[in-house]
């Protein structure tokens, strides 16, 4: 039967009666494993959630696994036999039982900034009330702020004035104030001013990423990031909103998700690094609209229905306690503004990152995810359009796709010989492909004159060209050089997936020109972001044409923008106030109603162009084609 | 046996089987019965917890009550038989079953203002999305009010922000959108714009008064009170405090029991009115800074502990969600500041309602209580002081002494011939004594020559002067005259308890006239608040020495300047900025650390004062004293 292994997402065949411990491997999977598959180690963790299509608990299993982790489908992989010969079974792997890492962008480009958090820590030693000295336990505490650091008009959090008297006392008026803007959000005992953590998030559609941020120096301690929870219930966008609109409570639920993976998140970084959560005072938030959406518990509907208009688009300040996240009780969450339906607080972030709205220069900004925004402008102003690029350079709607994890082939060439050279994460035997390995196979197969420029096979007699039953597919790698003990190929079907992708993308970039009025040599700049773009080859890119023709050494990879954004937002209060002056400069256009967009959208199906004259390079590149067919 | 009845605390003799019908009567209570006592009307409800000292529940009783109410204890009067000769049964009277109303000051003096409320209701009628304008439905609502009004840096409440996509398009783009300062607290359907309330609430440690406010004309709608539902935990503040402190959830508990007599009194303005309470959107909450505490649930123990700091002395702005009062879930609660442990949010809305902190004149603010206030100053500053005078002017720990209600003697005089002449509330047969009866009866007593200066009997040939165990007496009514079928006296110990406590606030004023540096001669005008002042006898106040001796015509009662203080800053955010700025004004002084305070207590101990020469008018009214002793 077929073996969905979640969550990378790939797709293995399985005899019956096979362990899965074998599948696994078969898949090329690492899944730790010390006692040789005989059930003592318990280190084969999975989670099935359809316990009728594989054998019965053993015995060792029952000795492993608590009742409700049994009620929850944990098996060992050693212990599991697949029962049928057809059917689908879907498997989840833990963390904990594989040893790889998955190659994520996990930080961006950073601009200098000037450290000014919205949070401040003072230490105060106050003198203590007396017949002579008869002011509040509130007065006492600004006061002694006022004199020490000249801040005015403070006002101190109602929810801390339940404890303030006791722990006054208790601290012997030796404390430590913690201010958020103007506000006394917590008193600690004694000095703990050099304990100042904040949280900088992305929330993304595929993915969570969270940096620890000291507040003193800006440095970022720690980073985790996770699944986005939310994936089982709709791979994109759309299907998560139709989910929270059908479904009763279906929107706390899925808030809940992110909530309770962000939790995990905090716990993790915080472990690590030896640090108290209550010393976490703020979290800075980014997101597309709907992940926002979703995240707050705003109702997302109107996200999904004409004309999109989100429900909120200024920024946000709320309490940790309100929000439900487990750092410090009085916490503030800054949730960024975002610019409409499709332009979220996460293109805030990018703007305002790579500062594009500050430079005389004409910028191009391109943030490759499942859904992708492009921005074109400088300081004289930005436009700005989001695609549904969809999930291709994920991996998946590729047949041996898969995340950029330990295996994945990451990089391809066809040398003038012929040979292939590929190159997979960590080195290991391949498994799969990854979204910068097709981007490398598609333009490779065009640029050596294996597919023409509609994406279509011309040169059929070559020994890696097989016929398949759904047309011809190119043989990246040979079953025996591979992990999963078959070829790994690249098909007509996949070509086609990922020239739907770019030309979403690529429409974008010629629309949003067209209505700037510039051509591909007016951009000074082009900053490529997002967790794919940092590993992508930009020739290649250029070469399929994902991105415009432009020189690369104007090409800046500035990895996950989004992230930095919330990081320097979190780290000075003026960059809070830039990104709200960003969303009034930036203007949103809506490519589907534009009348033009239906033809760009095929032209930019064509490798790299329907119009070639738009990339010379390319042209040149096909002039010395390398490979001689043979 | 003695017969307690709650809450006006009068005790009475019952006889072994005589019913509670007759011995609430025989009190001179006024108890509801339409059907002579045989059980069919079911209207002299009584409430009683100890049942095992009165006979068992009637048929008739079971058919007009519900288990649980019978559970609660209560009873028909007229059913209900006492047991025992000896002990004390303590029976509580709901006020459904008496029709006397109590003669108390839910009004006070009150400044002219300008009505500038910080609630603004303002109707809309917003554009409807399309693809060609995509602002979000906040940003819709802000522009418009911003369009319309020039009110700038307006925020939405995060609360709203999950109703607010679904109710625009149910009410089809046509809302009121209801402001607190530059905040968003609500929409409503349509055009609401005439339907604005608001609350101004004094929270007393014996009564809370409620006032229902259209913040549109500033008149007060309706106006309720209740006893404070703490006194059954002390009657006087520190016996609060004390439960508080020795009871595990004593705050929370203290805390709620005022909530729900805030929420019982709301819905009856409410209802009585025709208004829904979602029409409410804020409340000015004044009270003493003990009471302050308890309703905010902020811990109040050391207020009862020297040096007597608050926990907070700002004001406090919060929502009704989160205090619990049951109006507009998102409407503000706005806690007036207080200015120390023993100077509340109550004495800063006396000073703000008589507007003494901007007059040229001298002023004297005496605010009587059970804690009595008192001020001295004008607009170049002012010292305030605060006394327990204690619940002797409430008619506590006097015998025949009594609330304000129907059948008080409030008034009180003798006449040349020795002849007495006395008022009652409602005039009714005396019951007993309130507190401006008593001041009255002190002063005609001391001025008539029937005691000396320092409270004692001198005259005992009267007849009206009786020897009992405790010392002597004087009639003020003959048992004929009374509805409690026996004599009405004062007693020795009660024209103590009366020097006791007008000698508490004698002392504060002659305190702070020294501290000022200024005689009574200087005072330009003396106010007198407080639900009991208004009903004083000016002259006798002066002829007891309850306040220094000035001019009558300088004299003004003004009422209860609490609540008006309230309504004032309800209405006005000017006034509300003021009321901040008061507190720095007003100075408050300990009394109990000033060195001269034991001596200045004795002397204020006389009548009216140890040295006459400070009261010349009452020196000149001994000189012609009228009635010749007989």
């Amino acid at each position: 039967m077929k073996v969905i292994l979640e969550p990378i997402g790939k797709i293995v065949d399985a005899r019956k009666y096979e362990d899965l411990l074998k599948v696994c491997r078969k898949a090329g999977i690492n899944i730790l494993s010390e006692c040789g598959g005989i059930g003592v180690c318990g280190k084969c963790k999975i989670i099935i959630k359809d316990q009728e299509f594989v054998s019965k608990h053993t015995g060792v299993e029952k000795h492993h696994f608590s009742k409700e982790e049994i009620n929850e489908g944990y098996r060992l992989a050693c212990q599991t036999k697949v029962l049928f010969t057809e059917g689908i079974l879907k498997i989840i792997i833990p963390k904990e039982s594989i040893s790889e890492k998955r190659k994520i962008q996990s930080i961006g480009f950073e601009r200098e900034i000037q450290i000014e958090p919205l949070i401040k820590k003072i230490h105060l030693i106050l003198d203590k009330p007396s017949l002579f000295d008869l002011r509040s336990d509130s007065q006492r505490i600004i006061d002694s702020i006022m004199k020490k650091y000249n801040i005015h008009n403070l006002e101190i959090n109602f929810d801390i004035l339940k404890d303030i008297p006791n722990l006054l006392r208790e601290y012997d008026w030796n404390v430590t104030a913690i201010l958020w803007n103007n506000k006394i959000i917590d008193i600690e005992k004694g000095d703990t001013s050099k304990l100042m953590y904040g949280l900088a998030i992305d929330i993304g559609t595929s993915k969570i990423v969270c940096q620890l941020i000291d507040l003193i120096n800006g440095e970022t301690v720690n980073i985790a990031f996770e699944e986005n929870p939310q994936i089982p219930y709709g791979e994109d966008i759309m299907s998560r909103i139709t989910y929270v609109i059908t479904k009763e409570n279906g929107l706390k639920e899925l808030s809940s998700l992110v909530k309770e993976s962000i939790n995990k998140l905090i716990e993790k970084l915080c472990l690590e690094k030896n640090i108290n959560p209550n010393n976490i005072y703020e979290a800075v938030i980014v997101g597309n609209t709907a992940m926002h959406h979703i995240f707050l518990g705003i109702q997302p509907k109107y996200l999904a229905l004409a004309p999109y208009v989100p429900v909120i688009s200024e920024s946000i300040n709320i309490s940790s306690k309100k929000i439900g996240l487990n750092i410090n009780k009085n916490a503030n969450i800054h949730v960024l503004p975002v610019i409409g339906g499709f332009v979220g607080a996460d293109a805030v972030a990018d703007v305002l990152a790579t500062g594009i709205y500050e430079l005389d220069e004409m910028c191009l900004l391109i943030d490759i995810g499942t859904n992708s925004e492009v921005f074109i402008g400088n300081k004289n102003g930005i436009l700005a359009a989001s695609c549904a690029s969809g999930p291709a350079f994920e991996g998946m709607q590729i047949k041996y796709g898969m995340k950029a994890i330990s295996g994945a082939i990451e990089e391809f060439s066809i040398k003038n010989n012929g040979e292939v050279i590929y190159k997979t994460i960590d080195n290991l035997k391949p498994i799969g492909i990854c979204g910068s390995g097709a981007v490398d196979i598609v333009a490779e197969l065009f640029i050596n004159g294996f597919i023409d420029n509609r994406g279509r096979f011309i040169d059929i007699k070559n020994p890696r060209i097989i016929k398949t039953d759904k047309g011809y597919a190119y043989i990246i790698a040979w079953k025996n050089e591979t992990a999963i003990n078959e070829d790994i190929t690249f098909s007509q079907e996949d070509i086609n997936a990922i020239q739907l992708a770019k030309s979403a993308i690529h429409t974008a970039c010629v629309l949003l020109m067209k209505k700037m009025n510039i051509n591909e040599e007016d951009i000074d700049k082009l900053f490529i972001a997002g967790a794919f773009g940092n590993y992508l080859n930009p020739i290649n890119s250029i070469n399929i044409g994902l991105i415009p023709d432009i020189p690369i050494e104007r090409i800046s990879f500035v990895g996950n923008t989004a992230i930095s954004g919330a990081k320097i937002c979190l780290l000075s209060k003026k960059m809070r106030e830039e990104a709200s002056f960003i969303t009034k400069k930036i203007k949103f256009i809506e490519l589907a109603t534009d009348p033009e967009f239906p033809k760009e959208l095929a032209n930019s199906m064509y490798l790299p162009y329907k119009d070639l004259s738009k990339y010379r390079s390319v042209e040149e590149r096909l002039k010395n084609r390398k490979v001689t067919n043979f």
